[in-house]
């Protein structure tokens, strides 16, 4: 998508080398990071510099491709494989990736695995490009439904940043926004400020204004509200991990508006790559591994002073705790549909068993 | 209730003036301002020096005392009890209180008025410290009870601030969590941080630090998963406003939690001074004003820096609009009782019909 008009990707490979917007930095800064190791990649990974279930498994499989440059050795690939997978343990796309990667690599001779890794991260990548846009397609329905149903704006709340920025292009749940944008359907995105993080008030919002979609970020709280008093026609959110029951672990808060939405008739999707399905869990409130952030992710933030700089400012007291749990899990039944790149499936373990597997 | 060990309170009278602690500044700096007029006090309520239903009422209270001796004729008082009522539309304490006075003031001769209003406001916030007492003695009770059925702490959620910062002393929802702390029974409270004021992270904390009582800040979006893993025994919150049937608005996200608490079996109460309830109205969804509040609220914050200064940075990009609405109705049907200075009473009509009327 665009940034000051010009197409941008938050990750990008060139002559070798592969390069992530730095997304801390956002929306008061764009820089842009090259990655020149395995271990840089990790570290992008683990310190979200880079985050976003799709986006962290291609910019994994990247951190293969370059181990595999530096040394092709079944040790070497396979502890760079370890490393990577533990630097985030709840999106299963980054398993999944470095899986793959691994799998294609070690599957040829030592010297022509620098190339194997390289064209498959490659490949991830553009994969999951259309990915998203097919995801966009199939959502683009259900918004066009709305708008043919009634005059004015088609009024969507997401949470989060499933959006371009989460991903190598479109964003998950964001694809069918800027697909019927595109379309000249009238939006108005309501985007859920995301607290610890502010995903949804630094990415998200940032996105959608450079893409010329109109959006109001609201604090986490007001979503219920808004869907009470009818101002609400749709929520779309992203996920991290979706059980074979359909529970879907998403960022934390999810679950609250999954609620709100069935309390109000609320048509509430989320869109998933199939790569995010988990065929492996069932009950995912008891199965999904929840990650535990620094408490000061909650006890500080970062944010840009009038005269420009990004500073940290604490906002406790001092000398009182914080806990900081990263996801949640929606149960499949407060989920309408999970828009996926086959199409809308039903939050079902027969519909979802009947996905065709992602490559890999 | 104490900071630093000495007994204080967010308002106090003396000599003929009135001081309140500024809100704005904590938790980082504790700071008490006089007000010297109905003026001073209009504006320390619609800015939120002093904030939560209870403290806003007992403080316009004092807006009329100060007003009547300087002013005591019938437009004069009148001019001011429009005045102090306009400053915040949603609770109902304060149009309460100030009517309260009003009602008394008029009363009199005007040579006997500034007394007599004085004499009120004295009155009303004593009334308040003892029905908070009260609510306390009600709501102690219901944590007795979980601490009887298993080891460990009681682990309360409490959304936004209805501490002893929101009240003249003891706080609403805090009342049983102190009452409970003081008689020895362990608590583990969870503060909803209450995007986008803060006032779970920056009050709420505060005072519960400052009594010794066990806490962690978490954000808005945890609560729902905390009750799914089985980590919230109980909810309490305050209100700003309930209707006859049950309805109780109150800081916006608390439906959301009571979705939540409706779906994991956890109890959930209110604690309700019975000046809050409006019987006027039914259908709280319908028809509770809620105060819509700048949306610099939304895209600023104001915390405190390495270096000890209190400093407002940005959190969204230029040009993203935001909105925000300060409250919510939690329908009567999500709500398990009221914990009222009379007794827990059922979220249902004829109960809270079959309440004294606070005295005015």
């Amino acid at each position: 998508m665009r940034v000051n008009g010009e197409p941008t990707r938050p990750l990008r490979s060139k002559d070798g080398r592969v390069f992530v917007i730095d997304q801390r930095q956002l929306p008061h800064r764009l820089q842009v990071m090259p990655l020149d190791d395995m271990a840089a990649v990790r570290q992008a990974i683990a310190e979200m510099w880079v985050r976003g279930a799709p986006l962290i498994g291609a910019t994994a499989a990247y951190g293969m491709a370059l181990q595999a440059a530096r040394d092709a050795t079944d040790n070497g690939l396979q502890a760079a494989a370890r490393m990577l997978e533990s630097a985030r343990p709840t999106a299963v796309n980054l398993a999944w990736a470095v899986r793959r990667v691994l799998k294609i690599t070690l599957a040829q001779p030592v010297p022509r695995r620098a190339a194997a890794a390289w064209a498959e991260a490659e490949a991830i990548a553009e994969e999951d490009v259309a990915v998203n846009a097919a995801i966009g397609s199939h959502g683009l329905p259900i918004i066009e439904a709305i708008a043919r149903s009634r005059p004015g704006p088609v009024r969507v709340l997401t949470h989060c940043n499933a959006g371009w920025l989460a991903t190598v292009d479109w964003g998950t749940a964001t694809a069918p926004l800027y697909q019927a944008h595109a379309a000249g359907i009238p939006l108005q995105v309501w985007v859920d400020e995301t607290r610890p993080r502010n995903q949804g008030a630094s990415l998200t919002a940032w996105e959608l204004g450079h893409e010329g979609v109109p959006h109001t970020v609201i604090a986490d709280n007001a979503g219920g509200h808004l869907m009470q008093r009818g101002q609400v026609d749709l929520v779309i959110v992203g996920c991290d991990r979706v059980t074979a029951r359909g529970d879907a672990c998403n960022k934390i808060g999810t679950y609250l508006k999954a609620l709100a939405a069935r309390d109000n008739g609320v048509p509430f999707y989320v869109a998933m790559p199939t790569s995010t399905l988990d065929l492996s869990l069932s009950d995912g409130v008891k199965e999904v591994p929840i990650e535990e952030r620094p408490a000061r992710e909650v006890t500080h933030i970062t944010g840009r002073t009038q005269g420009g700089q990004m500073m940290e400012v604490q906002l406790t007291p001092k000398g009182s705790a914080a806990a900081n749990p990263a996801f949640d899990v929606t149960p499949a039944r407060l989920v309408t549909g999970f828009i996926t790149e086959q199409g809308v499936v039903a939050a079902d373990e027969a519909a979802l068993r009947a996905l065709k597997a992602p490559s890999g």
